[in-house]
């Protein structure tokens, strides 16, 4: 049976307490947080143990940062960019074995994505991810190579007071927000076969 | 500083503890454990809360269990077979909402299965994911509608003795295990700038 509240849903604590916060503190994110964070991406498992994930990372008040700001779409601005970290994770397309296209690379940066997410987490520290920018202004403006490709920006700090929010963004807290129940999305044997659980 | 171990890195324990193992007990899982493992999945993010992952899950001595197993490279074949669960992993390729093409649907269905990964190490159960199956096979056999892709396929189930592993297998235990240290993948304000950890 699944459970519309994460907290009663018999998950590990760690994955009860993620969630996707709009409103970040003034606190700054130590380097030693930092580099716990990004080890944490280091040991997620990979197709060919290629791992594919690159992450470009910008402090608030940097003038990098600032350009990284002016590519994220207009609706995602007022929010993310009061993050005291910016992140740009960015996928490598082809295998370094072979060169042959990585259909992987994105499965595999989400699950270094997720590995990192949650070491933040221990450390009081969340994220926001968003796909709402300007990707390939990224790459010209931080001259990626082409091989690669800019996946999501990561907003990440410590908890900050939703009241201080613009008020067009307060009710976007709560929004879309809802989940599927595993019936919908888990089956047995075969597809759309109900589980049996 | 990247350490080449993952027990000295400093990451949370529950990520130490992750790592995919080719020798599976006969010990079976039960629904209650699964039902946790996919209500991890579950409360995973996804770009606009699309949630396009999906599951089939499949007990060993079953029928539908030895169809996929007859899709599985003969490389992973022989210790993968020997899960008391499989798992094929499957995303939906286009938006819910509009149609168009998730360019996510492979990110955001890599950070649910990391997600419940880590549910299920907490309970003592070890993934080893395979991409060598044959993908076109299983939509066929499982009937899986053309707007999604199979993806992966998880091999789950309590750890067993390397030992019982026939020979030839016993030395892929440690291959491919080393990692980029973490100035080769993570950047500060621009591609390939040095990082400040």
């Amino acid at each position: 049976m699944s459970e519309d509240n994460r907290e009663s849903s018999g998950i590990i604590d760690i994955l009860k307490k993620r969630w996707s916060p709009r409103s970040f503190s003034n606190k700054n994110i130590s380097d030693e947080s930092l580099q716990r964070i990004f080890e944490a991406a280091r040991w997620a498992p990979s197709c060919f143990n290629e791992q594919p994930w690159n992450f470009i990372y910008f402090r608030r008040g940097s003038e990098s940062y600032n350009k990284l700001a002016a590519a994220i779409m207009d609706g995602n601005k007022p929010w993310s960019i009061n993050a005291p970290v910016l992140v740009l994770t960015v996928a490598r397309n082809s295998f370094e074995r072979n060169g042959k296209s990585n259909n992987y690379a994105m499965h595999d940066l989400g699950m270094a994505v997720f590995s990192l997410t949650l070491q933040a987490l221990s450390e009081d520290i969340y994220l926001h991810q968003l796909a709402g920018f300007d990707a390939k202004m990224t790459s010209e403006i931080f001259r990626i190579d082409d091989n690669f490709s800019p996946a999501t920006v990561l907003a990440m700090g410590y908890l900050g007071d939703p009241e201080a929010l613009p008020d067009s963004l307060k009710p976007s807290e709560k929004k879309r927000t809802g989940r599927k129940p595993i019936s919908e999305f888990v089956f047995m044997n075969s597809w759309k076969k109900a589980n049996n659980l």
